[in-house]
């Protein structure tokens, strides 16, 4: 399912895609943060074939998202644990948590709610903000070249460009 | 490569998969943000087969994420463009834009900038807050049933559970 055509793109969102993109991937994400370990758990609580977790677990592990240990226990047991990159995804499946219960479930049906641990308070809806904190919505945003720009994204955003 | 396994999830992570997970979906997105609107510049500009654009973009209508509209211009052109639900996909473009920079090209390569329009300042990392504004990592959260968790959440969630 890998496609060679992502290699080309420089573009960050293309390029995180081809690490976590696939589905199953960003599920095991999810169930990881729920404090799964073990790869029988992965594939109980997933409902994921033994052959297509085994395989996504692997990608994960040559990603650097996730990787095995030896767990506690009998028998040997490994377990599966998130890297520092991979809990730094937490962000990302918040924000696509919360558009899934904004547009799918509808916000009176949300399955789950994510609580502060010390103090019981919700989540609020991820934003972007500007480092003085100012919100900012794709009406507000223009694209300019970043360091890593090639020749290509130069001439697309070289002039501040309003984004649509 | 809908996978019906995904409908029995009542996740809103798993839901907004179902919907936008598939690569090239939210890389159409990511490119109507940067303002492209006609299904030669969608094709031109992601390098994506006719056939794949065609069946994605169909895709983004039934789901209401973008639509087709009559565009300016000789021949009857078409315009596709994100709706509010398409739009509300801002936060999570960036924040997985924001992980590719910091995990994948690395900070100092970021492709491009996302500036505030009117101030020229740069957007920050996104992150999880509470309605207090305390920045909750995932260390610091806990998963509660919410209002529309079915039984098998409940017994999961039900007794705060500390996440991992």
């Amino acid at each position: 399912m890998r496609n060679e055509v992502f290699k080309s793109q420089l573009c960050s969102v293309a390029r995180a895609l081809e690490l976590i993109g696939e589905w199953w991937t960003l599920l095991i994400v999810r169930e990881a943060f729920f404090g799964t370990k073990r790869f029988s758990d992965f594939e109980r609580m997933l409902g994921v074939a033994k052959n297509v977790l085994s395989d996504r677990l692997s990608n994960l592990g040559e990603s650097g998202v996730m990787e095995r240990s030896a767990g506690a226990g009998r028998g040997n047991p490994q377990d599966y644990t998130l890297t520092e990159k991979g809990v730094d995804l937490f962000t990302v499946v918040i924000a696509l948590m919360q558009w899934g219960d904004r547009w799918i479930n509808g916000p009176d049906q949300a399955p789950i709610r994510v609580l502060d641990r010390e103090t019981g308070e919700e989540i609020s809806p991820v934003q972007v903000r500007t480092a003085g904190g100012k919100v900012i919505s794709l009406a507000d945003a223009v694209v300019v070249p970043g360091p890593g720009a090639n020749g290509a994204i130069r001439r697309r955003f070289e002039w501040p460009r309003e984004v649509e």
